[in-house]
C-alpha cells in the first residue's frame, strides 16, 4: 500500500482547482437546455393525453383525470424547477434580492396552483367514476409531497417575505428550505414516474394494445418519464453545484423581508 | 419596503452561526436511527412476500420473483446506504483513509452483488412465464439505475484504489463520484415505489382483496414504500450535511490507492 507521495501531495490542491474549472459549465447556457427539456416534458405529456388518452374536458370523464398529469408535469416538476433555480441567475447576485424573492415566491405560487388544480382533476374524476381516492402508493406519496410543498410556500412566505421573523429563525430555518426545496423536487419526480407507469397499467391492458406488448404509447410515454427523471437529477444538480451559488447568500440583504418591521 | 436595518445586518452572522449550531444533531445516534429504520424496511419486505405473496422459491414462480423487491431494498437502498455514509462517520476521520475506502467499496461491492441477484430473480421468473422483460417504466428506470451503480462502481474502483489513474483525474472525478452516489441512491429509492406500486396493482385485482379497497397488505406495503423514501432522504440529507463532511477531505491521502503506483 503507497503512502502518498510528496509529489502527489504536492500537485494535489492546484490539481484540484484546475480539475474543478475543467468542469465549469457555464449557468445560463445549462438554464436553457433545462428550459427546453422542461418545456419538452410538458409538450410530451400533453401529447400523451391528447393523442393517446383522448383529450380534455371537465366532464368528470377520463378526460377530466388528462388535466392531472399535464398540470402536476407542469406545475410541480417544471415551474417548481424554474422557481428553485431562481437564485442561481448570475444577475440575482448583485443588487437588492427582494424583487428576486417575490419572483422566486410568485413561480412557486403559480407552481402550486397547478399541482392543487391537478389535484382536483383527479378527484373529480375519481367521485364521479365512484373509484375511492388515495388508496395507492403514488397517491400517498404524491399527496404527501404536496402537502410539504404548501408548508415549505406557507413557512418560506412567512419567514423571508413577512416582517415579523426575527433573524435567528431566518438564519435556521433557510438551510432547512434549501434542503426540503431540492426534496420536494426528488418527491415529486418519483411521484410522476410511479404515476405513469399506474396509468400505462390501467389504460394499456386489452388485446393488442397490453402495456407489456410495449406499443407506440408505452414507448412515448416511459421516455416522458425518463425525461422527467433526468430534468428533475438536473435542476438538484445545479442547486448543488457550489460554483453557481450565490456567492454572497449570508449577506444581510438576503434577509430583507418584503414589509417594513414595526419594531 | 425596507431597506435591512443596520442592526439586523450586525447580528445577521452570529445568529447565523446560533442557529446553525441549534440544528447539530450528532451523526453516531443518527445513524444508529437510520440503521434501525434500514433494517425495518428489509424486515418489512421481507415479511410483505412471506405473509401475503407467498414465500420465497427458486422455481421460476412469483415465489421466486419475491426475491426480487428483498433483495432490491436489501442491495440497492439499505447496504448502498450504508456504503455511502462510511465517510461521515466521524473515526474514519483521523488516521488513514485507505482501510476507509476499501470498506466503502466493500459494502458498495455487496450491495451490487445483492442487486444484480435481484435482477436475476425478476428475469428467471417473467422467462419461466413467458412474459417480456423491460417494457415498465419500472422496469426502465430501474435498469438504468443499476447500470448507473456498475459505472460507478467500476470508476470509483479504477480512480480511487487502482494506483494508475493520475492525481489531476482523480481530483476531476471525485465531485462526479459524490454527485452521483447521491443521485444513484434517489433513482433507486423511486425505482422501489413505482416497483410496488406496480406490484400491488397486479396482485390486488380480485374481489374483496382490491388494491382500492385499501386491505392489510396494501396498507402494509405502501407504508414500506414510504418509510424507504423516507431513508433515502435521510441519507441523502446527511450526506449533503456540511458539518458531517470529513473535514480533510482534499488532503493528499484521500487520493491514496490501494496498490502501489509504479511511476
Amino acid at each position: 500500500m503507497a503512502a502518498p507521495s510528496d509529489e502527489e501531495g504536492a500537485v494535489g490542491p492546484r490539481c484540484h482547482h484546475r480539475s474543478t474549472a475543467m468542469l465549469d459549465v457555464p449557468f445560463l447556457p445549462f438554464c436553457a437546455f433545462l428550459g427546453t427539456l422542461g418545456l419538452l416534458c410538458v409538450a410530451m405529456v400533453g401529447t400523451w393525453c391528447q393523442h393517446w388518452r383522448g383529450g380534455f374536458s371537465l366532464d368528470g370523464s377520463s378526460r377530466t383525470f388528462n388535466w392531472h398529469p399535464v398540470l402536476m408535469v407542469m406545475g410541480l416538476v417544471v415551474l417548481y424547477g424554474a422557481a428553485a433555480l431562481v437564485y442561481r441567475i448570475p444577475h440575482t447576485w448583485s443588487g437588492p434580492k427582494l424583487p428576486w424573492k417575490v419572483l422566486h415566491g410568485s413561480l412557486a405560487l403559480g407552481a402550486f396552483i397547478l399541482t392543487v388544480l391537478g389535484l382536483a382533476a383527479v378527484f373529480r374524476f375519481h367521485n364521479a367514476q365512484g373509484t375511492p381516492n388515495m388508496y395507492s402508493l403514488h397517491s400517498w406519496m404524491g399527496l404527501g409531497t404536496v402537502l410539504l410543498f404548501s408548508c415549505q410556500w406557507a413557512a418560506g412566505f412567512g419567514a423571508f417575505l413577512l416582517p415579523w421573523a426575527p433573524a435567528w429563525l431566518r438564519a435556521l430555518y433557510k438551510p432547512i428550505h434549501i434542503f426540503f426545496g431540492s426534496t420536494i423536487l426528488m418527491l415529486s419526480v418519483a411521484s410522476c414516474v410511479s404515476g405513469i407507469n399506474e396509468k400505462l397499467f390501467f389504460s394499456l391492458k386489452n388485446g393488442t394494445m397490453q402495456y407489456k406488448l410495449l406499443p407506440a404509447e408505452a414507448v412515448f410515454a416511459n421516455t416522458l418519464g425518463l425525461l422527467i427523471l433526468i430534468f428533475g437529477v438536473l435542476v438538484v444538480a445545479a442547486l448543488a453545484r457550489p460554483s453557481w451559488k450565490r456567492p454572497d447568500s449570508d449577506s444581510p440583504d438576503s434577509r430583507q423581508p418584503l414589509l417594513s418591521a414595526e419594531r
